[in-house]
């Protein structure tokens, strides 16, 4: 066995041997009987891989197998290896060779990979294959996938492929794409496992055997009346611990976390992940049993909401394409409107120094210790308004506590002002020999800091009320805000100190 | 049914009916038969709640309940609600009835409540309690949230609390604790169920009877040699879909995915989530399986992954003790120790431009221009050091298309310099009259925006490289260098053109 396991941290690799029937294992007997697999993991063994390496393996494997034409090995390998990591490599290898392996794949590993390929990848298959062929695949996805993909397809293109499905295949389709998008109804899937009351827990057995390889999960079933509205949950745990002769309905839990279909997605997320649930039923506005949604697609989605927040952090466009895949001007046009406003925004900082001409003429200095001040006050809102917007997104802040965390903030940026003023006067003297024009820099930021807290903890409370998301009161926003305060206050608290 | 399922869009309240025996639930049954619950979920239908509210009521039911003395009631409710609520309202409550109500629940429930606390509200109750109380709550903790318990606590109590647990679980749990913090060793939980090639399915499932309420999950179980090496992986739906007769080496899926014990909890969150699995089980340098990791506690993990990553591009430090709990001056305290670094570097852009003092003094106009041309420049940067550090995260970009992403973003800054240049010019000529200042602003801006984009893209490369998350190269990391590259450029820039 201790060949075949790879010491690679990231295992990508697979433990696969033949089904051994006493426990020793057999290193050779393995060794050769995979060569074109052990190869590689042996090698792995000598330098520790990372996933980088692996796939690049992988994809070299392959590359050879198709050289030298050896379909059966090929095929092997293609059976053994995981959709998730096929959905890697594939889309790696030239046009002609992704489409052709995928096609060696059998029916139902093919459709577990298409379900894992980026929609660009899937797109480019689907462009190859015959009416038929596409039909085959589509029709066989999983509903929540399907809709996703008709969903990126453009409409045209969606239309005709609905056009194919099966009615029962069309419809279940249709009904996830006609609710709104990053909602519970539109990430769910119609498949679970659902029991009447007054079934007993083998007839429940019974009927997981015999229905259970076509549903998402079957490890939770969900009790419904004869209006299909929800009454319990049961999982499969409870089923293979019960008494069999019990019914359903005694050993049910009537305690049920659900969401609505019109839920966000976001929403759905944290209560699946607060109540460590494996899946999170979803319910119509009757109340009625429509969907489930397992915590796989939830963990996608939780990732693609980081990436949302982490980039509107960053005043990125939040892209719906994949950014390594859109052309360089196109990623230019999408970032330059931000950039824009927040440029337009900044242009009043030029009118107000030069508003200030006299004053500068006379005590030059002064600009010297613009880009500090304007700097600081913007980390220092920076700091605050993303321990505000986080807070919000993990519903720590709360418009309970809001004004008290808002007080706290101000009250950090003014501790912070004082010490970082004091050691910004002594430096600032330093630098350019008048205690007064040290002292107009000091209070400044004293006075900047106090502020930038102030409306970096501020706006974005006012942005949640306003329904926006306050992702968008980013570092950026806050240092170009701050930038314009700041010159503002600097120079008008000089004018004062200077009395010019 | 229908009134007791709440239109809360947050389902905080829970399904609560007796069981129906029919499908014909009761309305009336329902509602006279958990007074106490009914009501406050009726309230619900009025007032579309939010979750705040929901905790809120629940809060009140149970203090109305505690000051009436009502202790059955209070039984009851503590019965009917998921641990993970109780967990958030009764720490809400004062100190004594926190306490109180956690003494009324029963033994396991109590011990699941205390596993969903935040640390801060463990300590508070485990401060309050007898040893024997304390024992007996922690001995029968799972190993893994006893571990993040026994760390967090201060070492001295630490020690205490393992001596007087017994034997297994104290080995249980220092073994744990022997492992680097967050890595999948120090998370995982040895509680698995394990079988043995030669077991057949009905001797499995009957294993899984007996054992199965103490394992954490019991819908994988392990297939592991006489050296405890991992051959294999099989589901609680294979062993109910397969013939009670055949054996588990027979059945068993021999492509295993596994973490070793000192891979980091991110990389054990990445595969979890690529592979699509409930749990993932954990082995050691000898391949011997030691524990397995559930989906719940990645995606705690995963939350608490970002909420970092968010902090760090805020600038924002890292707190383990939770941002509302503690004083401000120690957040405060916490926070300077960035803001000096930027402040100091920031000081060189007043050294440079005193340098320029004669130049500033022939031309102040100058001065106008520097927060505009420091500030996009810093923006542009941003975007860049955002869209690289989340690219690194996601394993989207690699050292092998690293160069690429690089020349993709200098590129993307030279666009966007040249055009918010272009509108630079002409708006600092109206400013101020001078086509030569308005051209050495505008040719500036173009520099100094492709700087910031190849620093921002550059730097997280080479903070990866020496191992530092690149992270900590944040929105205010980024501009605080464009402050002092930009401001140095901007003057040269301008000597050059005004010829001075």
């Amino acid at each position: 066995m201790r060949l075949s396991l790879s010491p690679c941290p990231n295992p990508i690799f697979w433990l696969s041997a033949p089904a051994p029937f006493s426990d020793q294992a057999n290193n050779n007997l393995i060794y050769f009987s995979f060569p074109l697999l052990a190869e590689p993991l042996y090698h792995n063994r000598e330098k520790n891989c990372s996933p980088e390496v692996a796939v690049e393996e992988l994809r070299e494997t392959l590359e050879n197998l198709l050289a030298e034409q050896r379909w059966d090995d090929l095929k092997l390998l293609l059976k053994q290896k995981n959709p998730s990591d096929l959905a890697e490599v594939l889309p790696l290898l030239p046009a002609s060779e992704y489409a052709l392996l995928f096609r060696l794949l059998e029916k139902t590993k093919a459709v577990e990979v298409f379900e894992n390929l980026e929609f660009e990848d899937q797109q480019r298959l689907l462009a190859g294959f015959r009416d038929e062929q596409v039909r085959e695949l589509v029709e066989h996805m999983s509903p929540d996938d399907r809709a996703e993909l008709l969903d990126e397809l453009p409409a045209r293109v969606a239309k005709r492929l609905l056009k194919m499905l099966s009615p029962a295949e069309r419809e279940a389709t249709s009904l996830l794409l006609g609710y709104k998008e990053h909602t519970a109804g539109r990430i769910m899937t119609p498949e679970y496992i659902s029991f009447k009351t007054y079934l007993r827990v083998k007839d429940a057995l019974e009927k997981i055997r015999r229905i259970g390889l076509a549903k998402e999960t079957v490890y939770y079933g969900y009790v419904i009346d004869e209006q299909r509205r929800l009454l319990g949950i049961i999982s499969l745990k409870d089923l293979v611990l019960a008494d069999p002769e019990a019914r359903i309905g005694d050993i049910m839990h009537k305690e049920v976390v659900f969401v609505h279909t019109d839920d966000d997605q976001e929403e759905v997320a944290r209560q699946l992940s607060k109540y460590d649930l494996i899946a999170i039923p979803v319910v119509d506005r009757e109340d009625r049993l429509v969907g489930i949604i397992t915590h796989d697609d939830i963990m996608d989605i939780m990732e693609e909401e980081t990436t949302e927040d982490i980039y509107r952090l960053g005043a990125v466009p939040i892209q719906e394409q994949s950014y390594f895949r859109s052309h360089m001007l196109t990623v230019a046009t999408r970032r330059v409107g931000w950039l824009l406003i927040l440029l337009l925004t900044n242009t009043m900082t030029g009118s107000i120094i030069m508003k200030q001409h006299s004053l500068l003429e006379s005590v030059v200095a002064l600009a010297a210790f613009v880009p500090l001040l304007i700097g600081s006050g913007g980390n220092i809102g920076s700091q605050t308004s993303t321990v505000i917007v986080r807070g919000l997104a993990l519903k720590e802040v709360t418009f309970a506590n809001a004004l008290l965390v808002l007080l706290r903030e101000v009250g950090i940026g003014l501790m912070l002002g004082s010490f970082l003023g004091l050691i910004v006067i002594f430096w600032s003297y330093w630098l350019q020999g008048s205690w007064l024009v040290a002292m107009a820099v000091g209070v400044s930021l004293v006075v900047i800091s106090t502020m930038a807290t102030f409306f970096g903890g501020l706006l974005p409370l006012i942005f949640v009320r306003l329904g926006i998301d306050p992702a968008v009161v980013s570092a950026p926003f806050i240092s170009t805000m701050v930038d314009v305060l700041g010159v503002f206050t600097y120079f008008h608290i000089a004018k004062i100190i200077l009395n010019l």
